[in-house]
């Protein structure tokens, strides 16, 4: 089925908190034979960081990819708050829709995530594309383990911000960004090559009602799979955003990091906002001309 | 020339820091059959307090309209910082684009801009239009002084904000609203029917380089008078970004306030970040239909 050799697909990690669109992604991941999954670290956001590994670790087996390492990151965010927003009310209390998925075989790695990110850039110095679905905690944690970090990785791409329209979790923010503020300043400012997919992106990526009915119908193990999750992701759409349809979040972002030509970008300077009312707030400066990337020169 | 009788004329106090687009707003509204303005409040931003209000007693003179009361603002921030933001790069370091006007004959009155504010709204309640085309500094005081004010104003029109736009001082703040953000958020919370105009949209409204030659030209006596300062606020954009325009900013403003149906809007809560990075920001949250006007339910 793969013909596309081993030494040309890109080596992935993906940094995931599953979720129903995290399980989309991942699934896609594997499915896809321009990469090569080399390892799942997991953080919290959609479900508690366990709840992700578990989940994470599931994932795998359903695919047949049990030799694919999970590596778990971060309880707290890299602050150490321990008292954590997850939106159990968009993915259910398992992440996956409350399907009660079985329990795993395997187990999770001994290194935790942000340990297995810097040991696999430092075995692939850039080859290593780093895919973030929740908040930046495990990747800002690398940067504390590895100053080089940066330098080693090839790209990280991020699920993450509202650049120029509301957030998701308050008109100010989007949960992965709030979910870690001070982690995701210090990812978007580290020098690495950054590409971040907002929500002002995936929310132009959707799948609709329709669609979703007929994926399960599919003759597709996945698909039939993922209809039993979908609809609790569906009805959490319809209820608050009055629409028919699912952002696809995690998958678009899978997709950037697969053939990024299929999306349009900006270039520019992410910083974001720490204190008060806007806390999470992702500010782009798209005048980047008068100073490097990751700095900005501010009034 | 004024086929609007009086009492079918809009009362107007202009809030102005004049400034070269000050001056064409304040012309504007004198010239306006629609408009009566009963009073000019002075603050800080393109100049200091004391020299906008030399530049208003100035521009009534030009105008002829000796009877006009100006009324001197605070010469600080509402929490009483002194040391302030001056845009004399945009407007010259007499606010008109040092074309060095004559000092004025007349004196502000004894009130002050808060007072007169007050005053006025209480002797014609819910007929008094306020343009606020500098920080809300005297705007935020009046609110101070009677608590009262935003049921007795009739509306509030404000230049300032940049709404899912980066800012014209920063990435995050435009000026107006960076130049009190404390104020602003006052104002902005006050439940008074406000209309914001942002350099979201005030950028779209230019007048080009060859406008402005035409403008000099034409056997206009305010045009002729403009047109000497004109080039010290076109260079500036020219210099900054690189076009072949001025944005008219509060003028756009107080056409606004003439005619609202001339501009398109969105409803919503206004508030501002106060602190860190994006201090000066302004949070647009379209989602009012939860909660009254002027409060934000957030997360």
């Amino acid at each position: 089925m793969n013909s596309i050799k081993q030494n040309t697909q890109k080596k992935m990690i993906i940094d995931t908190d599953p979720g129903i669109d995290d399980a989309m992604a991942i699934l896609l991941a594997f499915q896809s034979p321009e990469l090569n999954v080399i390892g799942l670290t997991t953080t919290f956001g959609n479900v508690p960081t366990a709840v992700a590994t578990r989940n994470a670790l599931h994932l795998c087996e359903l695919a047949g990819k049990e030799d694919v390492p999970v590596a778990q990151g971060l309880l707290t965010t890299l602050r150490g708050v321990v008292k954590l927003r997850v939106a159990d009310f968009v993915h259910g209390s398992d992440g996956l829709g409350n399907t009660n998925p079985p329990e795993p075989k395997q187990r999770p790695i001994d290194l935790s995530g942000p340990e297995f990110l810097v040991a696999k850039v430092q075995e692939f110095p850039g080859e290593v594309t780093v895919v973030a679905l929740g908040p930046l905690t495990n990747i800002a944690k690398a940067l504390e383990l590895d100053s080089n970090f940066p330098k080693k990785v090839k790209d990280i791409f991020i699920l993450g911000g509202a650049f120029f329209v509301n957030g998701n979790v308050n008109p100010a923010a989007e949960a992965n960004i709030f979910g870690d503020p001070e982690a995701a300043d210090m990812v978007f400012t580290c020098g690495a090559n950054i590409t971040v997919i907002g929500i002002n992106i995936t929310h132009q990526v959707v799948m609709t009602g329709r669609e979703i009915e007929e994926l399960g119908k599919c003759n597709s193990k996945f698909g039939k799979y993922l209809c039993k999750a979908l609809p609790f992701y569906y009805d959490y759409h319809l209820r608050s955003y009055n629409t028919d349809a699912i952002y696809l979040h995690d998958p678009t972002t899978v997709v950037a990091a697969i053939d990024p030509s299929l999306l349009t970008y900006a270039e520019g300077v992410v910083r974001v906002q720490q204190e008060g009312l806007c806390r999470g707030l992702t500010l782009f400066n798209s005048t980047t001309k008068n100073f490097p990337r990751g700095e900005v020169v501010w009034y």
